[in-house]
């Protein structure tokens, strides 16, 4: 497999759109466009075509600036998560510190349906993406993790986070108490499934948010608990 | 909004098909039908028309047993998830029994993207998640879990394990040694980010495999030490 180019290596382009009549194309207002399409539209919609259309251009303008949909759904993502705070107050302890990043992040991606499948569906590894993990490995070294446990909690926890996002996505609310989990679960016989019978209200109660909290905390606790070279 | 059909309410059907010539329609038929089309082909060519050509039908004549997409969806995943094996030998410890469920989960899971993508994109509801969420319920009731903590957690692994699955669904390696993960970790410099540099190589180590067993412990630990009702 040919390697792909960088979409996040520096690559200056000089814009070869004359006159004043219209303003020079950038990365920037192409990544905002797309980002515009993306909130209104989706995922789907958010084509190059489409992008260059809204900027009153053809797609060739556009291959300057980004080589193909894969690079502009990476830095659309990045801008996303531009969104993320990262700075909670140094005074306040870890865990408040873990659970506003991880709040803010899942803010950020619930955005919009398209940002939230977006990031679900690629790596994110654009500035924005590091800086993020760059913040949490301090937090969870702060918590007392080794460097090789916290770089996998991070993993974990923002797998987590994102596919809290995305199973939310599509507006659909299988937890909601007419949904489908609720029936589900409501239906299963005392004598056939004993345990979910008894637990049917344990399995629905609880928000997202609160159900969020529990979760970090979870597997926090998990991971100060589990190192990852345990010899 | 209205009140969805259940789709594992039983409802029996008697086949309108006459003659000897073709066998007789049956929800098992069109589930079978379906579950290979979305195996072969992917979650969005599994359509009632290609499942009702591929039985020598039309559409209509399936709409006594499968209400809409969505109730084959319903059916099809819950068929898949008829693969799981839930019954670990009670010998073993609770430890050892969940690994060997969710990993048989996640296998069952990984059979095809389109059964990855098809458990991503809705709630498990019909009888055999129910068999699962019980199995799951008995496991975390050993490891001395309460069943409010342990309902909770239910959701928890099965939403990792399905994120997971699914995040690897597309056939993507973003984790892969020359994937878009690695190149953007790689990029990073040790003055910008002194922490994702430092921790490089941990954040990139492990194979899929031992990330997946060492998260599942995370959890059950951090399960163990935070009670949903802390009070």
């Amino acid at each position: 497999m040919a390697r792909r180019r960088d979409p996040f290596e520096a690559r200056p382009v000089v814009s070869r759109r004359g006159g004043a009549a219209k303003e020079p194309l950038s990365r920037e207002r192409i990544v905002d466009q797309a980002l515009e399409i993306l909130t209104r539209q989706g995922l789907d919609a958010m084509s190059l075509r489409k992008v260059a259309a809204a900027l009153d251009t053809g797609p060739a303008s556009l291959y300057a600036y980004v080589a193909d949909i894969g690079e502009l759904h990476a830095l659309v993502l990045d801008r996303a998560l531009g969104k993320v705070d990262v700075r909670a107050t140094p005074r306040a302890g870890w865990r408040r510190r873990l659970q506003r990043l991880l709040e803010s992040y899942v803010e950020a991606l619930s955005a919009s349906p398209g940002i939230a499948r977006l990031a679900f569906g690629m790596a994110a590894v654009g500035p924005n993406a590091i800086r993020i993990v760059e913040a949490l490995l301090g937090i969870l070294a702060d918590a007392g993790a080794d460097r090789a446990t916290s770089a996998w909690a991070v993993d974990l926890l923002l797998l987590h986070s994102t596919a809290l996002v995305a199973e939310h996505a599509d507006g659909l609310e299988p937890a909601g108490p007419d949904g489908a989990l609720a029936r589900g679960i409501l239906r299963a016989s005392a004598r056939e499934y004993p345990r979910v019978y008894a637990a049917r209200g344990d399995l629905l109660s609880g928000t997202p948010g609160r159900r969020f909290t529990w979760a970090v905390d979870v597997i926090v606790s998990g991971v100060l608990q589990t190192p990852v070279h345990s010899d």
